[in-house]
């Protein structure tokens, strides 16, 4: 059963900040904030997901991220203040 | 019923962002990462967080702010990557 995932993370390194963030993408994730994406994953696609920002991020210090499982209740309670922007272009320039 | 409650943002203009970020810990919230904050909040208090976040963005733009009401499990099934940073301090020398 998929259950919404939230990572958020913290990262000084602009290009592992990068990798991080085509990793999470790679995996299905959107980006809804600079620094957070969410997506619909089952707990052995959590897992993996796990351990591939623990193998990137390996070696480096000022890392912090943090993923949070989330039941559809959660979810839908969420409220957003503001717009939401759209990041895909602005990696896209970075890149 | 307090529930953890995990409010992500991201915030273009400085001195909104430092606003924000205080608000945020005079209801309580603990800072987790640069734009991260979590504490536990019943419905109402969730409420009126949500209204004073509207007041103080209000006629901003470039702003979003994410609000989620966590359950008790979900948060305990969070998973942390990196080290726990200390923001406090930053946030009182930024002041």
């Amino acid at each position: 059963m998929k259950m919404p995932t939230l990572v958020i993370y913290d990262i000084t390194d602009d290009d592992l900040r990068l990798k991080v963030a085509k990793f999470l993408r790679s995996k299905g994730l959107k980006r809804i904030q600079k620094s957070a994406f969410i997506g619909p994953l089952t707990s052995s696609e959590r897992v993996n997901l796990v351990a591939g920002l623990r193998r990137l991020v390996k070696g480096h210090d000022k890392v912090n991220i943090q993923i949070y499982p989330l039941t559809e209740a959660s979810y839908s309670r969420r409220v957003m203040i503001g717009v939401q922007m759209d990041y895909d272009e602005e990696e896209e320039v970075i890149t």
